[in-house]
């Protein structure tokens, strides 16, 4: 049984406020010394923004932007920040969570107008960049809900629910990776990895083929791309319980891509280290297994193609084996997904493709 | 505290699986009698498609088609179907759980052959109106995912989790809705409604403002259109239990009609019983909340308007809420989102809108 090494999520909670009152501080102090507030933060422009290869990320550069109260062109977004710096600081007190989309409608009661969604979006970001942490760790959660199952024990921190704690194969259907579990305290697993899984079919045919048993995992199901929660969540499961990732997708650039992203993360968030698992393998369904198991498939169309060029370039695509499966993607012009495998039996994903696999990633 | 009437969950698995068998024993007893054996079914065309204002649904007429293996044109379809029952009464008895793309791919396994995904969904409908069950019923569940919270004990009928119980309050991120719990015995529940939310996001703001302590309620979230397997499990609890139901969706043409799908089913489903739930309450966000609310709003759309003038024509809209609705719509031209409330605070909708609502439908 492993055990967390340390309690994280109250830590964290405590960090969090830490860093929205410092940065309230600094614009206080700076107001109290006569002096117009300003805030200063990395660029997130596309100029600005490199591939770390030891991070295994897209990183922001040296170029800082200053947002200055002198300035009366940047007056409204900085009081919009500051506004949000507020609201976040509130929301994580009070342990209540929301929405990007609830954010902007709350504005509007404080009388701090936003054009449009997309503004109040574009500032929340700033927000996260200015204080290097996700929206996620100041309540603002997708909308998007993902699930888990399996042998783990958890101890919410969420109100109503201190101290109690669960078990996660205690429903068969999974629980939903919400608010609650996501900053949860991870007590303990028999588990020694973790199987990613990006359709809610299969997990619960993983379930169901007792794949938490025979391959000593919790499953985790992302309903496609992963929402940005549950990559933390796994994230914290991977460093909190040294627990290995293996990820699985459909076979094509989409199914890849989805790997991708919960491996070295998106661009979009080169402003934040957290969402990242660097070490996570993706697993299959490879471009090679589609012939390997003669798995039925579809042809590429012209739209996965395109796609398939431009991953061949993206940094993040340099290492051997997407280089390989793109470019064995490209050569034989198939796709197929998770599903394809029930042409030999519904078990035949679990009973011959799962073992073989794993085998192969262990030598 | 309600008690289920009756053990309904595996009553209703012995009654599938009878009527597979009796499928099957029709055609091998005409073969047996030295007679091409053949299928009599409802047509599902369109002229066949009434209203039926008592039942408040969609229903097929009388017209029937015939499948026999005398015809040589029926003879693929006819196979199909037969192979369709036989896969489905292994999944019932093995009690595994599949989808419409499995049970696609699972075909080629026993060299029947469908031209596409949709020719073997069509068929697996055709399967439906013979027996007179929902794919559900056979273990053919869809890949969509929602989920469920509040004071409701089940008991498991899956294998591996037989007469296990759990309260779904246990964990207050929600769990899925998946097959355990759509076929699990309803034992218990303090519960006095149900309150069914389409939004991700608003179904965990309810749970964290206690919503199901407040107003007493189960809290059930369907992401967006609601999945088939959940309507059945709301419709159970409303018929098992005596639970009303009261729908919340955003106060758009789009969520009205999520609402008046969980309500009077589809047309698509007109073969079927099961999937609709009468007495169930649109409850919100009402045209005419837009106004009485001030709630923020956006111009409707060409698209809105549209689909706003086949719903006035619709025959499930007859009545006077649905009538009154769609022409404020109409008159106004505005819509919002659940979340529009958060304009006036975060817990604006459950402290204010909620208890008016119910004070309101209940007088």
């Amino acid at each position: 049984m492993k055990r967390k090494s340390k309690s994280s999520a109250m830590e964290r909670k405590k960090d969090v406020l830490e860093a929205l009152r410092s940065l309230g501080k600094g614009i206080y102090d700076q107001m109290n010394n006569g002096v117009f507030p300003e805030i200063e933060m990395p660029s997130r422009s596309t100029t600005n923004l490199l591939y770390h290869p030891e991070l295994r990320q897209y990183v922001l550069g040296d170029k800082n932007v200053n947002r200055t109260a002198r300035n009366i062109r940047h007056l409204r977004p900085f009081t919009q920040l500051v506004w949000t710096a507020y609201f976040a600081h509130e929301l994580t007190q009070l342990r209540k969570s929301s929405t990007l989309r609830d954010v902007y409608y709350s504005a509007q009661a404080f009388d701090i107008s936003f054009n449009d969604q997309s503004q109040s979006n574009n500032i929340i970001t700033d927000l996260e960049t200015v204080v290097g942490y996700a929206r996620e760790d100041f309540n603002i959660f997708p909308e998007e809900r993902s699930a888990v199952f399996g042998d783990l024990t958890i101890e919410y921190t969420v109100p109503g629910y201190e101290g109690k704690q669960l078990n996660l194969s205690s429903h068969p259907d999974g629980m939903m990776v919400g608010p609650a579990l996501t900053y949860s305290e991870l007590i303990k697993t028999s588990a020694d990895k973790i199987i990613v899984i990006e359709k809610g079919a299969m997990f619960t045919r993983f379930i169901e083929e007792h794949v938490y048993e025979k391959f000593n995992a919790l499953i985790i199901y992302t309903s496609g791309q992963s929402p940005r929660a549950t990559r933390f969540f796994i994230q914290r499961l991977n460093k909190e319980m040294d627990l290995p990732v293996f990820i699985f997708t459909d076979g094509d650039p989409w199914g890849m891509h989805i790997a991708m992203v919960l491996i070295s993360g998106s661009a979009n968030a080169a402003h934040l280290r957290e969402l990242t698992i660097p070490d996570a393998k993706w697993a299959g369904v490879w471009a090679s297994d589609i012939v390997d198991y003669k798995l039925p498939s579809d042809s590429l169309t012209e739209i996965d193609i395109k796609r398939l060029h431009e991953l061949l370039k993206d940094p993040r695509y340099k290492g051997d084996i997407w280089q390989k499966q793109t470019k064995t993607f490209l050569k034989n012009k198939t796709k197929c997904e998770l599903e394809s495998f029930s042409r030999y039996g519904l078990t035949h994903i679990v009973d011959k493709y799962l073992p073989e696999r794993f085998k192969e990633l262990e030598s």
